[in-house]
């Protein structure tokens, strides 16, 4: 994680928000991921239930700073991502996250059936969704800025890249040593 | 459907807020309940995510009125209950309703799995829930007015003497005749 | 826990009812939310199919003690809620509790459902769910209660205030040394 | 149906109790299916919640005529079964009915998981479960009484004959024109 | 656990029949229950894919040796307690096992959803649902065996006194001790 | 229809089972299918529970017959897949089939998770998977039969142009009118 | 419908993918919310599985003429959206379709738990989804378009305004009136 | 684990693709088991949405190199199994594999609902699934090749000699030595 994601970005691209602290330690992946295309992003901790004025606050001043995507999770009854849709224009992308005993499943009944009107973007439950909140992020932010479009393109060749060695390296070694070496 | 219900209560003591009109025709039969028991409701069409200072301002205005309970009855990403919840301190009570494709679980998912801190009280789905809602009001109000106490006992051994009426008839009847009497 | 939940309440306002001895861990936190609140409750070890006389002779005792809320907490095939709600004509909230293998989703479906004439208001499956019931029970008792209804404005604000805190102190620290600081 | 299940059995070996008569039309194939076999039942209407003091009657009632099986049908939050098993000694076979939103898995979860010690039969949702009820019961039955035992026997037969038959038609008249005639 | 389950039953009124040797660490508590009643058992393994003939054979066994009641127990795609019922004319009790991933949910539709012909009594899932098929084995075969009866009704009456005297120590002790005591 | 698929091929090279003659509708779509890549096959109707010896004769028959793959398809606890497996050594593929109340999700969780041994291919739900057990089939005779190889390849073909028309019509006409057109 | 979405838009900000012509009667609502911001857009019929090389083809005539945001819309397995994904750097939106027996449940875990790496944006499921991918798609361009960031904080304004007005009118007319007025 | 699994085989009778290398531990059980029959096999680790290119070229590969079957293993949105069956003739296998939130289910209604048309044979979620997918090929191969024949009928005897022996066991030793033994 480098200083960026630390400290707090002073013109955000993106704004991520999250119900609880206890979020934190997922959802800073989009933070993170974003962060590796030097995209910078502000993180902001902000209940529905429990802070909703600061929910608000954060938004407008998201919107004053020239934020162009929000990306909200929150896990259980996951109202964020709807809340915060209806407060906003910008594109809201929502995470479920999951939490016993429901395990993701209310957070993701929660966000994607969204009546028609106010969209959210919803996501896989967890980190692949968080990761995958900031590629998409990516994606729009990219349709207006080429250099972060050659990072993306770069980034999914690399992808490939790295498949097409995995599936070298285990022609090469056989199953076996392949399993045995990754087990060290 | 008494006058009293078409014509919304000047002391409402139950406030009745549902996401859209279309809920209307299902979430009427708790203002109905309600005035079995001559409990004076309000009825309000107010959507968490598309008119959300409605939501704010009925709250504010049945506060006023001395409203003491309310009913939110919501479908799909069910968010209303809860937001209705995190904006007063009075009790809650959250009516999920059904709509495809997932017939009202996701709708309980929304509502149910509210984070400590935030109580919502969850109905069954649909029309048991509207009613069951406006009866747990009922038997919230009745602690402090001891006629209401009395309509709810009446009440619960109307229902006592149904089940044991419908039995007899059964006894003296016999199944086939029951059921062809029924099906008249 | 102060010594009220370790002690058993003479005038318990709130009566906590649970199926087994084994859910005691989980739902003791309703006696000790609402020992935070000031409102005396009495916890009772009652199953609705093992030990029917003993859920009958506590809804007794307790209606003649002046309790105003009842709180049943039951798991698996959870009739306990429903059995309490038949039994009495005070508010009856019911908590499910997660249990293998179905983890509470057995519980909600044993509660919830129940069938218009016998309102039992359903929470959250587990410990929040056993914290949102007492919060709801200090909202029903708050109504004719102002220095309750005082407290829980209070409580309400206080969730605010420590959600604003660590909003702020993740801005000072960034994620990086929040989430340094929490592993501690 | 006979005569023997539209007037009540005077003797009856099984009895059979449903929550709500709405639930007739399913549950007298129990009735109909034992009379198929000589069995005398008995139909009651009880509700565990809104007639709790009717259900304990009824049991007692059966177990001085000499009731063998306990069949009990609900649907939802279906508590019947299990509060029926637990007051009485008798087999008792729980049979899930459906209704909306959940379409069974509700009554299903109601009454499966029920905790060591108070068992209850579990059947398949509606008619099938049913039969398979009295089906169930004739078996129990059939232990000591051989000539019930021969019926099971010719039924059971008469079953796998139906299939051959069937089996045979089809090979006669080939796919289409046993499609046809099935048609008409 | 006596000898009596450790060395097998001459005259077994019970046949448990299981899917595969890895059940029996859950399944021998059918056993060990019917042995604290008295019921003698035989265990068996014998698979309805892999070891077909074995199943058959163990019926026909059991049917010559006086067997009673059938207790089948089988996970995942669970075949065993259908195939069983299809190949006797006895009572036979179903036990859905949990394995990974759906964690007894398949085994549960496997068994329950039977078509209305061939019954299978289906009990909860894993350890309860063992003890239960041995308890509802025992209201079997105490129909026409008094001693067992009266085993039955003090087995229920001590469950019972358990739960009044675990509620009396909590009354005593407060539920901080009590958990306490629990917890050593 | 051809008349092949009325009249039972006399080499059949797929074998098609289904519990119940109420599942031919459906399950007929499997012989029409193989019919139109000229490949006979022989409908039976034969249930793992109610004719368990037809079952076996059937596949007895076929393996004489020079059948070399089993289209097995049932509904609710759907044992038919499974039982067939056991008793022959052609691979056979498994159909779910669809009906109240759980709409083949408890078919699925009877047929798919078969234990590692025994094999079952299963396909979609109902008529997708009913044809797709068929294409399946011509996928496996096709290994040897060349001809029957280049038939698939042609059908494989044939429903991408027919993919690639369908949207040159939609390009050409517009949606409207291609909406209007197909409602005709 | 106007004629933009009748004949197809020369130069198209969104494209629009659907797997079968058997969807566009749903999809065609995505392009008909677009054409009421005035964002011309294009419809495509291609399946994954069925014409995979028509689904590369459209993707790279799409990125030529300058399409920013896809909409990929898919029932069953639908795979469609994820491959859409994998071919394309645009931003993806995937909006699962209802089918029996899953009801779109298939659709939804087909398409959200993308793994981490190539995003797909899921909506709601049917028609609520494919306006809100319209939707989602117009806040994405609205961020780099100024007169359509006008066109959509009107159209929010207007739901809200919509809603007011409905609870407006049932404060006036009543319940009843209301509800019978909309049932003419 | 042979040798021949360690190192990739020349020719190939079957070839197994995989999403990730992650997958390996578990897919290996299936070259392990054709092993055990003496098929060669080939693993491939190859992703449908990072590396489409490989899973297309792998495919023409196995083609030339004579390969008859192709197991294909994914979790979460698991289009791998889908994407090879629309891009080659042969018989796809497809084994659903568990990963967080849905354990596996996301995967299986990723497969299993393939529309008609491109047919994939579902296997059991995970380690059983895999070793099923290989003795499901071995029951293709052994389709013109006796040897194999020989070796799946005596591969089908051991399981069923196996379980006679476990029974025996528990017979002579009783449960608690028998699985005090396993315990060791």
């Amino acid at each position: 994680m480098s200083k960026q994601t630390t400290k707090q970005a002073i013109n955000p691209q993106v704004g991520i928000i999250m119900g609880s602290d206890s979020d934190l330690e997922t959802v800073v992946h989009a933070a993170q991921t974003l962060d590796n295309f030097g995209v910078p992003s502000d993180l902001v901790v902000a209940s529905a239930h429990r802070s909703p004025a600061l929910v608000t606050k954060t938004l407008r001043s998201w919107e004053k700073a020239g934020v162009q995507v929000v990306i909200a999770a929150a896990g259980c009854a996951a109202h964020l991502p709807g809340v915060v849709a209806s407060q906003t224009y910008l594109p809201v992308i929502g995470v479920p996250l999951a939490a016993p005993p429901f395990n993701g499943m209310d957070s993701v009944l929660s966000i994607l059936p969204m009546p028609g009107g106010i969209p959210v973007a919803t996501m896989a439950v967890g980190k692949p969704g968080v990761i995958n909140a900031a590629l998409f992020a990516v994606r729009i932010l990219a349709l207006h800025n080429p250099i972060l479009g050659t990072k993306l393109a770069s980034h999914i060749k690399d992808m490939e890249r790295s498949v097409v060695e995995k599936n070298k390296k285990l022609k090469s070694l056989g199953a076996k040593a392949f399993l045995a070496q990754r087990g060290k």
